[in-house]
């Protein structure tokens, strides 16, 4: 099946491969008359970008993304946008050994059991570099989400077992810190963190934070196009993501409901809630608070130390993998979880244009 | 938006409120030749019917379904199965009083802000009566996976602080127990619990498990449509879901690669995984191995204690909900969580069959 | 394949067989606060019912529309709208023969090669019963298309040799006469030369017109979701249908480019065109003028003359086909256009209302 | 909406404009192992390439396709193949003039009522230069169709009053001919005609015919998703197409039963028909005949004849068409006609691998 599009209104589609020539995204459905050029895409893409900093794999690759339609004179057409990423850094000469065995924690194997065979230069489909695809999407959906005032920023929670301390909550060092941590002082322990992890040969997991301000009410639809379960699956579609919270999230499962419950109060700026455990979503639809949700990344399955597995012979071996690897995925990451919810929330806004048939009447009559 | 339909292949829309004159599902893409009655689908939706013990809703129903169209002669047709659950016990008086307000922790306030009013008796669509349908589309998708050697199997892990000791893990008592709990010692510390709740008028939240066994690998699909993301969508599509893991989940984040990564070992089975921390998903893709989910579910929101909330003339009031609630949802989700799952792996398993053009030629050439 | 569900924003799903317990419709995605009772459908129900007139099958069916969800208080409330239509007049005993050979012009052989075996009863998916699921769903968007100020109007254009005369266009008839001429002369001649097809024991094809007026420039996408490709879709997804054209149809390939192309002229009501070749539609966006189609509609297959044909056992046998079956499909089959016709036209109109970026920030800024 | 993405389990994007950077496809859902080149791509490309004969637009567009992502080691890996097709030729100062008017029989004016604003050089994503994304993802297709035995071929039928004569019928004309008529006799007619066409500043229409031979019984669906349904929408949605017929097509307005139904015969050869007015589709289904469908296609609407028209002050005016156009549409559309038809075709036979449960049971017991 087609794997590789999201979106009903706001519809991505993706493509390329960690070694092909290019990586890339089609928009289709993107509103037309928005102001758009590259430097709107790149900001993001810097983001994820490899090479930035110690904790980071060393490849180096310019993910320079160029728009090949659907913008004119410098405003959305309408039409689907095409962008492009060129690979430039390709070393497929590297990948000759991981071709004959399957790298524990990857989609080796499992490439192998659905397709037959797999490209395995440089994890091919199943690479990280997939991801360069979506934030490029990502940030239009951003672009637009800001011109109706939301705004959606992602950030480091915690590396393995350095979580940030909200009352330091510096949002500003969330673009200045190698780890993406709102938070200096945890960022430098994090970052020894890694170098310990560095030093072993082993890697770090960690949990990325997103927050969704200026969301209006009613956003989401009942049963299964709940807003919490496409984010859901948009974050759980990040290769290494193994859970997703809402909200309180798996704390609401020892709460009881009295503290759970978030009491709704009247005030000058209308209907809130005393408290957010819901994460600003109550039966899938939002609420207008503050939309919450969390990622746990797994560490980084390519690590240096000797592992077992087994080979293309059926043979039981053991493996030390080289090559260009972070020890975390997660600094990295933070764009991406940054991009789907974006891409999310508002196709849920365009979606939500036709729920009244009021809305049709003020549009059409 | 239309929210009410789910899956590709296997493609189920659901429908009906807690207090209309039905709710049901139609079944369209269902495979010609499954001998099919309505004892097969009644005996999943008995597990999630109300008033079957003492920690449960008082409220009757019958739960009776009917098999209205594409069965005939006792085999599905190929043709859309449309499944009715007529509602018996709708007290509709019952509700006059929370037309007034927005009940905490429930969608009255989200589905007013986005449809402008909404059918309150019983919280309509937004009920968790609204699963009825999914139970009943998912017996049959639980049928098919049983054909082919796979199955689904949901229980309760955890009610508030009690958790199931896994190295009791007794199946039969998931359906002998009031909690669903494989785990009878457990059942009775959680039943004990609840039964505190009760008497302080407030309510629990637990963990559902569900696990899938027989699944070969090579189901799910890259990028977007991964085994997980839609998982993920699907269980937390369900009413009270706030968070959603798949193997280990959460701790992945604070874990190390070396800790985290499964070894592959090569046996008489062929390759299998020493140990199975990605819950059988790698890539998005099955590995193999037994997949693993795990839903964390909130407290139910209707407790009986006394509540801050707003009513419809925008004023502060405090409230004591009344009527027949749940203390705790988790053990009739169980069934719900098994019946989301087995839809999702169900649907996954058809689209993998065009996967391999040597697939296309087996069949047509 | 799930193939009976249609639209992406006002979507439905049919189901129902000639023969089984009853038909009906599930609509998701109709947005709220639409007045709607079960009468607003039942007179499209009765317009396609059979026995009402001596050109048409004596089988008698009430057609009865319950509405079974998605309203409340008199008004739907955004989520699904669930619609039954009981069948009364099975005759199943009647279809014992049928069973063992393949109708010529009918879906017998299709449906077993598909599926290996059949509903035989009456047609089963395949009978033109099922297009009572469809009008029951489009009544209601043809309801919601009159609140913006759009008509849609199906009628017979001919019968057999028999065309209306457009200069004597009595648009009264359609609902007056048996064929659904909307010129009582034709349909004098046409009842005829129906009752001549009968007395040869033969049956007759026709053609149905139908038009939309009131629909502003602008509706329609691009490419592949072209507001005149749907319309064949939908047109032709109809049983019987083995052609459509939109605007001069046929006749556009023998036109040169001076005869075909439609003036644009500027006058009092904004930009019009001086001739309508096009039919309301340039590039697949509808362009403020009259929108017309045509359906050509296949005579009947159940003829009762002797039929060459096979058997269940391979041999070649003859066949005279008994029971009940209308000379011609078309008068039925009108307001099955209308009704996919509107489907269409609601769907693309509400895809529209995000078609540019000022209607976002106009609706949330 | 999006309207860019066609199909679902073989998903086509297609993106680019007329005089922007490139055009080009993205296929998400073609199935692992199927050899594939850029030159399997390139001769259908060239087939629809301009400049190629004396009744073809001047205009020199390269039009070579490159593979940038999905290919690996010469195969297709299941993952996105994503093409591109770079514009050499864009003379965008050609159109400083168009950009003030709207041309009759163009989408100018629907862009703009529709986006607010075009991209107006060469008729932006509205051109028929769209069609190459359509044409290379097709070429896909029909490798694949090739490979299971299916084969599609299309050719012009008619061009204004010639038409091709059936006896004379020579299938290496169709790849010989300007006119891309399997008749070289009717070829010259049409040739001639066209001369005169353009020395009377005119254009012409035509009918473009496609068969589809090796399709087995079963392909297609009941209801929304027939197989003519979707064909009729494939096929519709290229840009001057007005009309689309299903084998006898129009011809079954007028005709009788008796004549209209095609017998069953049993033959060594199986179960097959003596005559194919239905044009291999019974109940939306493929019967095992050859399937046959027409385009009729409109006079290229940029005729150099004095035209009337209102510009963007809202002024009427009279214009002169300038710049590098075909007389008619319909040889270079053959090509675009075999590519929908193929995608189409093969979506469906995707679709029906899931059709029975014992094909499930086949595949994973």
């Amino acid at each position: 099946m087609a794997g590789s599009t999201l979106g009903t209104n706001f519809k991505i589609t993706t493509w390329g491969e960690s070694h092909g020539k290019a990586l890339g995204a089609v928009i289709d459905g993107c509103p037309a008359g928005l102001p758009l050029c590259e430097k709107d895409i790149q900001i993001y893409l810097d983001r994820r970008k490899p090479g930035q900093s110690n904790i980071s794999t060393p490849r180096k690759e310019a993910d320079q993304v160029e728009i090949l339609s659907g913008v004119f004179e410098g405003k959305t057409t309408g039409t689907p946008i095409s962008l492009i990423i060129p690979n430039t850094s390709q070393k497929s000469s590297d990948y000759s050994e991981i071709a004959s065995y399957y790298r524990p924690g990857h989609a080796d194997y499992t490439f192998d059991a659905k397709y037959g065979f797999r490209d395995y230069t440089g994890g091919g489909r199943s690479s990280g570099r997939e991801t360069a695809g979506r934030v490029a999407a990502g940030a239009v959906a951003i672009k637009i989400l800001k011109e109706l005032g939301i705004t959606v920023t992602a950030y480091t929670r915690s590396i393995g077992p350095v979580t940030i301390d909200d009352s330091h909550f510096d949002k500003s060092a969330i673009y200045t810190t190698a780890t993406c941590m709102p938070d200096p002082a945890a960022d430098e322990k994090a970052t020894a963190y890694l170098k310990e992890c560095m030093m072993e040969k082993n890697s770090s997991g960690g949990v990325i934070e997103c927050v969704v301000e200026g969301l209006p009410a009613g956003i989401g639809d009942p049963v299964f196009e709940k807003l919490d379960a496409n984010l859901a699956k948009a974050v759980m579609s990040i290769g290494a993501v193994k859970a997703v919270e809402i909200g309180d999230g798996t704390l609401v499962s020892s709460a009881k409901g009295s503290e759970n419950n978030d009491a709704f109060r009247i005030s000058s700026e209308g209907i809130t809630k005393k408290t957010n455990h819901a994460g600003g979503i109550l039966g899938g639809i939002s609420d207008g608070s503050t939309l919450l949700l969390r990622a746990h990344v797994k560490p980084t399955p390519s690590i240096f130390q000797k592992q077992e597995t087994v080979n293309k012979n059926g043979e039981n071996i053991e493996i030390e993998i080289k090559g260009r690897h972070d020890p975390v995925i997660v600094p990295r990451a933070v764009v991406v979880v940054e991009a789907m919810t974006a891409l999310t929330v508002l196709d849920a806004c365009m979606a939500n244009m036709t729920a009244r048939l009021d809305y049709l009447k003020d549009f059409y009559c």
